[in-house]
Formats: C-alpha cells, structure tokens, sequence
C-alpha cells in the first residue's frame, strides 16, 4: 500500500495485509528485506571481528608482565598488569565487552532471519552504544597509562619504566590497540543498526 | 492502510495516500507526530546540558593551575594543566565536542519542526556516536591520570602530587566529572534518536 499509484480494491483480505503479503507489494518488500538481511549478515561478521578484538585485548593484558633476569638479596624486579589499577579495570571491562559481544550474537541471528524486525536491532544499537561507552573509557584509560609508562612526565617527577620492562610495555601497547579496534567496530555497528531501523 | 481489519475501496487517490492524508490514517499520524515533536524538544534541551557540561569541563581543565607560595632561589613550584599532554589532549577534546553540539543545534530544531524527517535524526545519530567516542576517550584518559595524581603508584615510584597541589586536584576532578556528565547525555541522546528514527 506504499506505493499509492496503484488503484487496488482490497476486500476483507485483512490477514494477508497485515503480514505484507498482498501480490502486488511483494516485489518490493522482497528487495527491501535483502538489503536489510546484507546488513544484518555484515553486522554479524563485524560482531565476529569485535569478539576477537576484545578478547585479544583481554588477554594479551591479562597474560603480561616481565620479571627482570637480575635481582637483589631482599628485591625482585618484576612489572605485572595488576600492579597498576587502569590496567585491572582494562581487563575486567574488556572480559564485559567481551561476554555482550557474544551474548549478542543470537539478536543478530534474529535479524538475518526476521530482517524487518526492528525491535532487535533497536536493542542492539541501545546496549552497543552502552557496550562502545565502556570500551572507549577503558581502553583510553590505559593508553594515557601506556603513554605515561613510554615517555614518563619530567614535570611530575614519574619516570619511564619502558627502558626497563621493554617486554611489558609492549604487550599491554598492543593491548591497546586492539581494544581501539573494537572501538571502531562498535561505531560501525551502531552507524549499520541506525541504517537498518531507518526504514524498519 | 496499516490496521488491516478495515475494507476500504480506494480509487486513484494516489497523492492522499502517498502524504498519508486519508482521513482514516490522519488521527494516528497526528498522534505520532505530537510524540517525535516531544521526543525533538527534549533532545534540544539535553543538547544545551551537554553543552553547558562540555563546557564547564574545559574550561575549568584550562583554567586550572597552582602555583605554591614558597620558591627556592632557582625554582618555583607550580603544576598547570600543560605539564600533563592528557590534560592538553582533554581541553583540546571537550573544545571541539562542544563546538559540534553548538552546530549541532540547528539540525536538532529541524526535527522540531519536521518531526517525520528521519534524515536530520539520522546524521545526528551517526555524529553523536562519533562525538560520544571523542568525549569518552577524553574523559577516562583525564580520570586515570587524575585517579594516579590523587593516589600515587608504589609499583611504578610514581607519586601523588595531590598532597602539594591540593586546589589543582580538585580542578582537575570536577573537569573530569563534568566531562561525564556530558557522556551520559550523549547516551541519553542517541537512545532517543534510536527511539524517533524507528518508526519515521
């Protein structure tokens, strides 16, 4: 009934409006819902992409930390992720993003086998951006740290550790990065979900 | 054409139906159109919150500094916020975020006016989620220093500077606050955009 040039007389036909299915509709409800599925299957994969991301992240911070091969009678050097409270909360909120990431996957599901539904997508866009919030503060949380731990500020007196721990710095830069990645993800998700809902 | 229970004869009133004016519909849609006006409005007022909380952030971040009333011979104690390239990337951050919520104004009175235009809703949305980002990064950067400026490090011999530059700190937190603030309105925000677009 979207396309008002066509002059239809519908009779007590109620049922078959109501779901979309009167013949004359059906071509181009048909092309609609394909492009809407392409976006649901290309929101599920980027959903992959993020899941791996996030717990490369998790883990790559989880597992660092370097003891330095010399020690003293009373001291061991070591560096160790938990020694510095950004990075504890680093991990616990990727291991959260994580969790939604994959706990979101059956809503995708959902909207590449229901492509008109909107009710899903909308959940989606609401807990991603929820779930992007939480991702963004951690991981920029830790590159300010990160920064810190490279280049160390003279003004306050906090020196670099990088020249020591050159293995930690490393492994938690890189798990910095790829919480960064699924920062993009997350916008690109929430830039498909708004797409899709448009025209719902 | 939407509630399908009724039989109705429609003969060539293409251009009614295609603006949704048949009087069967008009109740409804004036119905929907007085709830997104709603929805416009309280999206306009959040947005000036967010500004006055972007705002206050970098300001009182770009205002702050101390300086001790004692000094040796050859030095002079005083903490700014400039020492710090977390603080001058925060000023920086909260600047442009409130420069786009400035711009951004004229398009949310647009969808005061026209509350059936999903488009302005649209490229609102997409900008916000990309704001949301830049202010959220700002804002956990900033409080993970200042988290570190207050309490100090033991494992890094990183030390706290608040007990010096007490009035400093206080500064630096409620920048920080006030930058979170404006986060939570930007969630606030896109929820309601997700909300209005859904059924445009």
């Amino acid at each position: 009934m979207r396309n008002g040039d066509s002059t239809t007389i519908d009779v007590s036909e109620s049922s078959a409006i109501a779901k979309g299915k009167a013949p004359l509709i059906a071509v181009t409800k048909q092309e609609t819902g394909g492009w809407k599925r392409g976006v649901a299957i290309f929101d599920f994969i980027l959903r992959l992409g993020a899941i791996v991301a996030a717990l490369a992240a998790a883990s790559t911070m989880g597992t660092s930390g370097e003891t330095l091969p010399f020690f003293t009678q009373f001291f061991q050097f070591q560096a160790n992720y938990d020694d510095l409270p950004t990075f504890q909360f680093f991990v616990i909120a990727m291991a959260i993003v994580s969790g939604y990431l994959v706990l979101s996957l059956p809503f995708s599901i959902v909207s590449i086998v229901r492509p008109h539904a909107a009710a899903p997508r909308l959940l989606l866009l609401i807990l991603d951006t929820v779930a992007l919030t939480l991702n963004t503060s951690a991981g920029a949380a830790a590159a300010s740290i990160v920064y810190l731990a490279h280049k160390g500020n003279p003004n306050t007196n906090w020196l670099a550790i990088c020249q020591q721990f050159g293995g930690f710095c490393q492994k938690i830069s890189g798990a910095v990065v790829a919480s960064f990645v699924s920062v993009v993800v997350f916008i690109f998700l929430i830039l498909l979900s708004a797409l899709a809902i448009r025209q719902a």
